[in-house]
């Protein structure tokens, strides 16, 4: 098991080439960013998304930019003003800055970053495979995957190790409104990977529940508050409600970057609010009359008491959240120079 | 207030002009029924969707066959065999059944139907508008409005009476995939008609109730257990455990002829399950990778104790279901010769 059969993110030395992820399931087209601007407008526009693709894709526009001789706290604000929501993103702006500040290697800093992203996601589905037994019937929510990270997937990792291991018998992708990325990527690269997997539209998700047919569910995280709550895809709430009313356990999949002890619960966490054209148009189809207002919140926040355990590259962490993650990152810190280890 | 500003459902005692529901809210086209098979097609096809609006086509519909001089019993059989989850339809082929074998008028039974479901949603606004407060923000699901009934609409009866009588501080519909039917029709004609809509992806609703934005929830139903269970469009049951898991009331708006006593509890209610391609594309967009299998049922079942209260013609009723409403069917056939009475 060495990860997805896909390279969502490659970089050459000279430019960064991204699966460009607006175009699927539909067309496999590549985004090439030759400059910092086209990393920021890649991540901007969602070319590539999921928090630790971000950060590692922000981490190479940095790169560039050092290479175009640009100033480059102008460069690390302008890649940091792309997305709100996702920690990574900070994170992984924080240590390039930190780099350069020390003098070390920025190309060879961000290729750690993305080696290391990939190493976690390992990690994380050795450490998560186990929480599910053979046969298991799992549900996940947008896309924590291979596309979403440096390769194999945070909450679609763990899936993927538990595969490998015999223990999926099938997975049930939310569709994700309104970016459909569990429709379009979910299944995209679960099917190219040869994992099982149905789409159903976020409303159904319930009604399988009810029916007996989830034994558990799984979903990646753009940031976990110090108190364990976990903010992620919008809807990712409304899913952990359900799981909760029907005694189906809830886990979620996130680095240990994931976790922001600074942000003390989720009412701290901003929610980005994203274009009400997401909502009102497929293609150019339009879907809602001309004139009618929309929500399109971008995220939501799933209070701790909801979560059964989160999983990191370094072990699972379960209830009380509050004291558990803080001994979680301390750990990290003390062996931050194998961050894939355990 | 005397209902919604157009009219779905036109029969000119030749044919049936319906507002085709599939183009809007791009396009107010007109879908002319000249035969019982144009209807049988327009259920079928969705030109027309809606408990009650499918009743009263199909009633119309065997006004049609009679005409033509075709066998009423096979004509019958066609237009029951369009849609299996909503009793409506066959309520109204069996009074329509009935009628001829009492030889009665047909023309003059088919126009009563159509009658007593406007005025049944008028009696249904006037009973469930004083349980929302001045100032209430209101979520529903789907669309049970003038578009899905005689005209007035069900739960959007219910609002529209409600905002008439100043009660109403804004209406939040789900846009309710895959169909839309939120988006494109609740939004539609609550604007058509002046009610302040928003639309909202579904997987925005408990974010939206976890802020605090959402004072009551109101949805139609398709088909009431004996036992208070309520099958509805599908997502219905995600919105019901999310306000019972916030404490925000779950109200249920539908002609006594939804109540179908003959069907103990919702586990007896037949689920129909529509085409992948409701799911996989969006007009010609493909959203699913070709290869990857879909789930797509059109209504869930919500339980009866997820539901505050049920809204019909003749009242309001509240827990326990089971006696409240075999006393309210009674009280309905006693005074069947004024179903719009209370």
């Amino acid at each position: 098991m060495t990860g997805s059969s896909f390279s969502p993110i490659a970089w050459d030395g000279d430019a960064i080439t991204l699966i460009d992820q607006r175009r699927l399931p539909a067309e496999e087209v590549y985004f090439t960013c030759a400059t910092w601007e086209d990393a920021a407008l890649a991540i901007r526009e969602m070319v590539v998304r999921g928090a630790p693709a971000i950060g590692i894709t922000a981490a190479y526009g940095v790169v560039l930019a050092a290479r175009a001789g640009v100033d480059l706290e102008a460069a690390i604000a302008g890649l940091a003003a792309t997305r709100p929501t996702a920690v990574n993103l900070f994170w992984a702006l924080d240590r390039m800055r930190a780099c350069r500040a020390a003098g070390g290697d920025l190309d060879a800093e961000a290729r750690a970053i993305q080696a290391e992203d990939r190493a976690m996601c390992e990690a994380m589905g050795a450490h998560g495979a186990p929480l599910l037994p053979p046969g298991t019937r799992i549900l996940t929510h947008c896309n924590a995957g291979a596309l979403a990270t440096g390769g194999h997937g945070t909450a679609l990792g763990v899936i993927r190790t538990a595969h490998a291991q015999g223990r999926i018998a099938g997975v049930y992708a939310d569709e994700t409104r309104p970016y459909l990325q569990g429709a379009r990527l979910t299944a995209w690269e679960l099917q190219r990977d040869g994992v099982p997997v149905t789409v159903l539209p976020d409303v159904a998700a319930g009604h399988l529940m009810q029916q007996g047919r989830i034994d558990a569910v799984i979903v990646g995280t753009d940031r976990v508050a110090a108190n364990g709550d976990v903010a992620n895809k919008i809807g990712t709430y409304t899913v952990a409600v359900l799981a909760h009313a029907h005694g189906i356990p809830f886990y979620v999949a996130g680095p240990t970057s994931t976790i922001d002890l600074e942000t003390p619960t989720g009412a701290g966490i901003p929610i980005e609010q994203r274009t009400p054209l997401e909502v009102t148009h497929v293609g150019d189809r339009r879907l809602v009359p001309v004139g009618v207002p929309v929500e399109n919140p971008a995220f939501d926040v799933t209070p701790a008491r909801l979560v059964t355990a989160l999983i990191t590259e370094h072990g699972v962490i379960r209830p009380p959240f509050a004291e558990g993650l803080a001994a979680h990152v301390a750990a990290a810190d003390d062996g931050r120079r194998s961050p894939a280890g355990s």
